[in-house]
Formats: C-alpha cells, structure tokens, sequence
C-alpha cells in the first residue's frame, strides 16, 4: 500500500526507510531506565510486554532506550544495515520480522557498527550469533533464539515503520526496557507518566517488602480475607 | 464436587486449603537432601520426575523440602498469599495450573514472605519474575518459564491438595527434589526408603567411575557383550 | 536392510557397528578447531548446520573433532556403552535418536568412559544428566535437552553408520564444531578446504570491524546503497 | 519400589499387571455416555480434563467408557499386548508413556485385537498408525500425535497402575469421556454424581440456548451489568 | 493509563468498553468477501496476516466481516458477554488474550447469541468448545486451540481497543477475511481500495492458470531465466 | 563448496541444478504404491521416516512417485519455478528449507504447473496455501503448515541435490510413499527389494488380523507370555 508522506505509516509497511522520528524525552527515558521490565509494565497498567520467549543471550543483560524499528524478511538482514545509519546514541534497535524465523540475522560486525553509532542494544524476534563476542562487547541483545545461520541481503523490509516485535506494538521512538524478567515497551507519549508511576510503585514495595520480611502475611498485609471467604474459600482439617 | 472432611481430596478440587498434612519425616528428607535428582530417581523405580521444561531460574539452583501444593488459575495468583500461611520451615511450595500459562505468578514480594517462613523454594509449572532479586535472595526457583506478566486475584485455586505439576502428582507432605537435572517427587511414605536406596546407588557408584576412568569400558563391566551379541548387533569393518 | 560389507552403509541402518571409519585430517582439525561455528558455517556455503535448539550445557562450552556416529532408540541407551569402545583422542560422539526423545541417555559415569578414551565431548539429539559433574570435568556437551530421566539397555541401535543430528547429515569422520552459537559439521573431505576458506574470511573480518568501529556504515563499506535503490526502497522524512 | 498386594500402586509403578480394578457403575458409565466433554467437565467442578493436545484422529470420533490404563515406555508398544488381555466389555484403554513420545504404538492389528474383546477405543499420550483402518473400523482413538513410526517389544510398563495421561490422573475403572472438544477422566466412585449434575447443567442449558437465540444479552440474563460495573467497567463514545 | 475521551486508546489498554466504531464500508466489505485470504494478504503488500496456527474449527470455516474487538483474560470469558452487545449484523468478533491460552472461552452459548446479533463468526487466539454444535450452526470459528476447558468471569479486558490478535494488530471496524488458508486483516480505511486490487489480481491470474495448464512454464511466463543466471544458478548433468 | 561435475553433490549444497538424475525402477515404484506408509517403513527397517508433523493437507491425500527435490530458502519459493522444469510424470516434488519456516511456497498457480508436468503431488518441510484449490484438484500435498504468507523470488537454492527434509534424507531419484500416517523414503536403489518386503508382510498381516479379530491374544499369537515373565512382569489381584 503506498503512504503519501503525510499518511501515517500502517504496521509492517514493506519497503521504506522513516528518517525523522519522534523519540521519547531523554528525561523520561532516563528515569524509566532505574526501574525493571516488571515494575514499568505494573506502572503501564500490565500493557506493552513482549512474549516471554524473548530471552537475553546472556546473564545480566539489560537495556532501556529508544526505539529504532526494523521489519525483517525471514533469512535476510538487509535491513539491519538501513537501520545501522538511522541509529542514534541512546537508540536500541527493535527488530521484527514478516515471519518467525530463527535465523543468525545479527553478530559482531553489525553489533560494532551499532555500537559505533551509540545504540544501546537489540530487541530481535528473530537469531543472532557471535555470542561470545556480543557478551566480551556488553552488547545488550535480547532474541528468540541463537543460531549461526548467515543471511542474505536480497529483499526489503523497512526502518521505522510500527512492527509488531514478539506480540508487542513498537513504534518508532518509544522506550524499550529490556532486564531478565522479559521486554516492555512504553509509548513515547507516556514515557514520563509512566516513569513516575514506576517511582511510586517502586517506593511503595519497599514498605510491603520490610513488612513481609518481619512476618506479616500477605493475607493480612492486603486485607485478602474477607474477600476469600466470600468467594467460598474452604479450610479444612 | 463437594468433599466431606473426611474424604480424601481429588487431585486439583478447588477451592480447598488444608491446614494440617502429614509431612515427610525431616530425618529422611534431610538424607535426601544429600542426592541429586537423577539419583533419586533412580532410587525411586525411574518414577516421580517432572518433565524435563522446569528448569532452575539461576545456574546453581538446587532444593529439597516438604511439599506444600498450590493449584493456581491461569494469570491469577491469589492462592499463592493464601499458601504462605500454610508454609513451615523445611517446606517447599509446588505450585500447578488448571492450564498451561507462562505468566509471572511469583516475583520477590511472595519471595520474601516466604522466605520468611521458612521456606526453602518454589517449583512451578507456570512463570516468574524479579529473577534477579530472587537469584540475590538465593531463594530457589523452578519454573517453566520466566515472564514478567503480572496476575490478578480473583479466583479461587487450593493449597494443599494433590496436584498434578509438570507431569507428576505430587500430594502436600512429599518430598520434593530439584537441580540442575530437574525435579523428582517422593512419596511421604516411601522417604526413607528412597534415601537409603539412593544411598546404596551411590556408593556402587563410586567404584563404578574409578573403573571407568582406569580405561574399563562398559561393555565389559557391565558385561553387555553377549547380550549384544544375542540381540544381533553385527560389527563390520 | 541387509548391508555387504562393500555397501556403503545408509542413513540410520540398524543393528551394526562399523569400527575403522575415515577419519578428517588431523592438521584440518586442528586448524579449524581455532574457528567459531559461525565462520565455518559460512565457510561451508552456508550448509551443515544443526537446528538452533542444539545448546551447550554450561557457558563457554566449545569442541571440534571427529565424529563418532550413534544411532540411539528413545529411551535407551545401550549404543553409548558400545561407542565407548570406537571412541579414540580426538573423537567427539554424535548422537541420534529414531525419533524426537528428551530422555537422559548419558551421565557423569559414561562422560568419564569417553573422557577416559580421549573424547572431547558430546553432541546428542536428546536430554543428558549430570549436569553439575559434567561442567566440572569440563565434559562439553550440546544437547536438545536436560533430564534426570533414565534410559534402558534393551534395543540395538548403530554406531559409526551415517545419522541426521539435529537436522543434519554426519558420516563417522566428519569433523564436529560447536560453541556458543550451534553444532556445525564439515564432511571429512572437505575439512583443510574448509579450514583454509576460514582463515581467509576471519583475516578479512578484522579489517571490516576496524571500519566499522571507526563509524563508516555497512551500507557504504558494502556498497549496499545502489542496491537498495534499484529495489526500491524509499526514503520518507 | 515393591509394592506388597496390599498396598495401593503408586502412579507409574513399572512392571506390575493388575488383573481386577474395580469399574465404575455401567448405569453411571451409560449415564455419562449421553453427555460431551465440556458439559462433563463443568459437571465436575473443572477438574479431570487432559490437555488439549489431546486430539480425535478422524472427525466425530467420539467414546465412553471404563478405564484400563497401560503404562508404555517410549518406542515400546509391549505392554499394549498385555493389556488387551485385561480388557471387557466397555472398557477404553488408556494409554500414558514415561516420556514424551509420538511414535506410532497402536495400528490397526492391536485395534482389531481390542475390538474383538470389546473395547470401545484408546486414549494414549503418544502415537498412533494405521488412521485410514481405524476410521474405517470406527475404532474411537484421541491421541497426541499420528506417526507411522513403529515400536519395540522389549522393556516392561504396567497394566492398570494409575497413570497421568496428558496432565491428568487416571485410576484404572475411573470413566473417560472424550469427543470432539477433548478428553474427560470422571473418578469412577463420583460416576453417578457426575452424570446427574451433567444432567441438571444440560437441562439448565436449553433454557438459556432459547433466551439468547431470542436476542436476550448474556450480560441481562446472567445479570453481570452490576459486577462489571463495581469491577470498575468503563464505557465511552 | 487513563484515556481521556479524546486521546486514541492503546492497544490492550484494559477495562474499557468502546461503544461507537468506525466500521469499513459495506460495498468494500462485501467486495473482499469474493477473495480468499492469500489473494488479500498479496493485494494488501504482504502485510496483515495472522499467525498460521489460527486455524478454522472445521473444514470450509470461512468468513468475512468487521472486527468487534475483543481483549480477554487468560482463562476467563467475562468480556465476551460484555461483546454480544456491541455486535451488529455484519460483525466478526476477534478476540486476543493478554497472555497465551488454550482455554475453551467460546461456546454454543455464546454462538447462539453472537448469530442472534448477526455476527458472522469468531477469530480468537485462545481456545473454544462445543465444536460439534458450532459445526452443526455453520458459525464460523478460526482459532489456536479447541478445549474443553471452562472459563471464569472475573477480571476485566476490553471490548473495541486495538489488539494483537496472533501477530496481528487490529483496530475495532478493520475489515477480517478468514478461509482455509489463514486470517488477513485488512484497515478500514484501505478496505476498497485493497478489494479493488484483490480484483485485478485475480482477473490477472486466471490468464497465469490457463498458461501453466497448457505446459508454459513460470520460468518462461514470468521471465525467470536471466535472473537465475545473473544470481549464478548452475546447471549440471 | 564448488562441485565438480564428477564429485558427488553434499546435502544443501547451494546454486545447483541437476537436470539428469536417476529414478526409481518404474515397475518397483508401481508395486511399492499398493502399501501404505506404515508398511513400507516396517519393510524398510524401520527406517526413512520423515517426522510426524508432516501432515497431509486435505483427509484421504496419498501419494507415491519418484523425488524431484528442492531446496528453498526461508521466504523465497524462486526454486519452485526451476523445478517445475524438471519433473516429469510420476514424480513427486519434495522441498526442505534451510531453515525451518511455515510460510505459503506453493499454491494453485504453481500445482498448475506441477499438475500439467505430470508431477503426482508434494512434499514440503514448510507451509502451503490455496489449499481449497488444491483439494479440488486433487493435488496431493503433505507439509508443515499452512499458510496464506507469499514468498519472494529472490535467492538461490538447488534442485535435485540431497535433501534432508523433516528430517529423512531424499536423494533426487528415490521412492517417496505419503498418506494418512507419514511419509517415508526409500532409496531407489531398494526400491524392488522394499517392496518385495512390503508384500510380504501384507500377506503375513491379513492372517494375524484374523486371528485376533476371532478373539486370539497377541500375548499368544506372538507368543510373548515367557518374555514377559523372563522380564520380571508381576501379575497382581
């Protein structure tokens, strides 16, 4: 389908490269990244995470920063190399593809240009390889799978169109947080709404988290059980 | 189906906690506690073990306690609170789903709380989240997934009935062991016996890798070569 | 189906062992040993590699050698016993299964018969245990899977006959790569070939990661930007 | 582990046959056969259903009927022999393995066998062949996968041990139901209760089928508008 | 987060009922219902389409309608009933669920008021029940999974914000095709013109069938051999 | 790996067309059609198998002819077109991918083709559409999956080298016999003794279904009572 320039691109358009992107608030994104995966996707009212598969390839990896959208074909990663160009300090490249496919799109090479250009990592619902090297360079790379399996470079995708990355809605500019318990994507709009309700969440859980140490139950701590005897609940002996 | 106190619970009845369970004799878990779980399995007849997706959250992991059972709803982890009550120290919480779900049904509140218990673990057939919190906390986790999806409270599930978990029944009071291998339950009633049957294996097995490692080949020792033989195995040059 | 001695064995033949096989050269192995599974997968022409579900059982495992062909049945494990005895220095065991199987066939006793013959390690279609033992004899093994679960000693399966690992084709002799980011295998033929296509595409490498680390793009260094054009793609603002 | 012949059999006890289980009541079993699955499941407060993987091998199979269960090992359809010889009149075999396996056990030699002694079809968490026969033969089977791959006579299971078959405990005599929705196990002691409340639900249900097919809204009829709106139910324009 | 009455929602934004949706054009809707899926998947640039594990519930299932959107709880059906009402004639309900499930959310029940509101069938990334009745209706059903297994109505989604439906984003009003060959979305806005080149499209290829039934072949009719050529494709004897 | 014209070409070597190769034995081939899959596996030793989730795309498809075989990459059906040129009646097209991929490779256009070549049907590790066409065509197709995805024509694979496809080894020329239970593979060079094999175990067949349909137990018939019981199987009231 073809976007006029002033048509809001649809998800997974194929064939075309966005130059100016709204990126989130340096502000915001900086608060956001002091929080985990699991406390910004409470703050976001349990919406944005990406499928759990989506796995970092190595122990401790983490990253929060602003998406750089890249559509795939499947055993290709032409794209990647558009993308490299359109990636600015504090970028993180979000990677979908038109089909799931396991294949090594991504290794050293493109992870020292990326790293070059300032990004600060990769979301892929797709493989990459190199992991050795990837984890001697802190490269943050969260994917589907790790495979060795080249790519060609045959057939356009697009940069920063909206994909659909692991089941989750990514458009250009949003912040991606990505920690061992999975990937979460906040919208640019409410990157500072949501970084501050993940401040207070946070600040919150360290009364409950002092409270349950000392012995109190959660049963009480939450007043749980009025509601479950309502709902039936039966104790026996 | 309704329960008169004095009838034993079906596996997954809902909306049921029993209070007072028969725990494995702590002597006999405490042996257990000695063998891996490969070995008691073996010890065990070759029953008992969980299918092989439950994996540990951090390298390392290892546990061995007194089952308390929790059987959860699919994105709902309200049960979890009311099993923390039921928790003692030595216990290990196994908690089941009425369906195959990834979401993350425990993090490091519940961690807390139950660590603070006593307890020594948790085996679930369903997600976590705060692994990183939890891996600090050296509280064991086993899961079949991690996922930093967050769950409601708002149907009721059971403690302490039997559930099936990852493929194995396990009833409340069992012994439950897990590593790196993966997850076996022994029955209550048959702890000591297993310890001392694994016991036993283990000593054999001792002499069995000095003669291995002197460059004896299984063939010999084990003395498989007529038996191949027999079973027409044909060697061909 | 019957095989004369001058026939050449099929894939997945049963009931036989074959015991002089042709070894690859040892200098080819020893000069592929010193490359990744990435850089001899491309290589190789982008052939012979296993499916990415093939992972190493502890971090940084690695091994290149010349393979030892299993043919297991699921749930049993009598074969390993007898490719214990056509292991020699330098072998590596590849082991497939008649059909998809997670079961533990092999543990620490066999891991210490192999490394006692001089094997550097195990790629196996199927689970392993021992997990813990293994990492700490330093035992690399690639595997679909981990599994306390035991297997028996009662079918014959093959060794040294022609298997499909993991999605592909090894002949006993082939040389057997495997690291980080998956199994590759090189026909015995064409291994100093290979080795030699290797050297000459890592020399080349370093001098592409000097240029990109230095900020030039792949879309200029590759002369990708012509290409991209004729194909079509489109620059919006 | 022994089991005396006063004890009750553990779940997957090997090599054990137990020739006189105790069926449910034929009028439940005739009861029961009236209703599907789904109705079946409910009637059972949701418990006892296998996983949905569990799948007929031709369109409207359909069964009810008395449980004997066998125990398999993977590639091993053995014990399928010796459990033809346990079956009645009215009974479906019930087939688990002690690991996941998809290997053909059960063709139409065995379905001939069980349909001359009366069987009215198999349940099994594995494979099947021979589907073309099966149909022909109107021999209800549910199954986890269809393979042509056959299987070995060597390593014992059991015969009338309790299984987990799918996810679910099965008592030898306990009443499986299973069509096109999937697979029901009723304990064969709440047989009667479990018929009758499936048949108060499904008197229950033509009533509603009326209401609803006359435009009447689920939301008026089950009387949710007050719960949705206190859960807090936003409407907008 | 909030949504003011002005702000777009989200996707997956929860406890919001959307009461007033822009629906595509009738004449464009019944134009795409001439097409089947692939022809519509070409003719939208490739974009569009479901994952392909949506599959219909029986055997020439096909539909074509706008989207009544429909974001589900694992394991609980509440937001179905809260649908029914926003059904017009026309409509197809497409239900996403916030985590991955196979539950049976969907039975004769709710067919039964679903076509008294003129729906014409159900997309849903979940499980259903009742499959025999649905059948026998002739409502048409696509989705991941057919189980038994019943739902609870206790937590809130929503009912018209945007959704992932199996890798797909779909807005409330977006046109849905499904037949055999999978599920396609196409976006209001673009319904006639896609139907328009669905048209042409097929016109194009009745002459393509007529050629290759004579014997031409593709890579005559469609120029193929200079390309194959160019790309280094080697012919051998 | 560049091939000379004499050497032998690997599995998945790429950008290689092979226009002479030698098929079956027409007569063996025609004799082998008269047995089902089940059958010529069993005849084969149980070997050539391609994995069970190979499924056929319409109930009642059957096939058996001589193997075209082709290579595709991910996303990409161009080899389709190349080998349209070289079947001939009575062959059957059977495609692997060099990496696993569910999209839509093949649809009506191209079983027009195939159909007008006289090619019997297809075999693909992969996805498939128009399946509606193809059933009314009676084009028999056994695959992975469906799919409405198109493919690009972009990069080159190979036809009639050695494939290995869901997991059997093809060589161009062999035997490839498909229905309701699977799909297997048998070398041309067995073809007449595999089918000689087949025949007679038909012959052996008919016989023990008569028995066991007049109530004999195969414990009997295969005279398994004494294994049994050298096994160690208890019999229990």
């Amino acid at each position: 389908m073809a976007n006029a320039d002033d048509t809001p691109l649809g998800p997974h358009t194929l064939g075309v490269v966005k130059r100016n992107i709204v990126r989130a608030d340096p502000g915001a994104v900086d608060k956001l990244s002091r929080f985990g995966s699991a406390t910004i996707h409470e703050a976001m009212g349990r919406v944005g995470l990406m499928k759990p598969y989506m796995r970092p390839i190595y122990v401790g990896a983490r990253l929060c920063g602003t998406a750089v959208t890249v559509l795939l074909q499947p055993g290709d990663n032409w794209m990647m190399h558009v993308a490299a160009e359109q990636l600015q300090p504090g970028d993180v490249a979000v990677a979908a593809c038109t089909a799931d496919s396991t294949d090594g799109f991504f290794g050293d090479l493109l992870a020292t240009s990326f790293q070059a250009r300032g990004a600060r990592g990769l979301i892929i619902d797709g493989g990459v390889r190199d992991v050795k090297d990837l984890t001697a360079m802190g490269f943050a790379v969260f994917s589907r799978a790790v495979s060795a399996k080249g790519t060609v470079k045959a057939t356009l995708g697009s940069v920063n169109v909206p994909v659909i990355c692991a089941g989750a809605l990514v458009n250009p500019g949003d912040v991606v947080i990505a920690d061992d318990d999975g990937v979460v994507v906040v919208p640019a709009a409410l990157a500072q709404q949501v970084a501050d309700k993940a401040e207070a969440r946070e600040a919150n859980e360290a009364d409950k988290r002092a409270k349950l140490a000392s012995g109190v139950l959660g049963l009480d701590m939450y007043k749980m059980r009025e509601g479950l005897e309502k709902a039936g609940l039966r104790y026996i002996d």
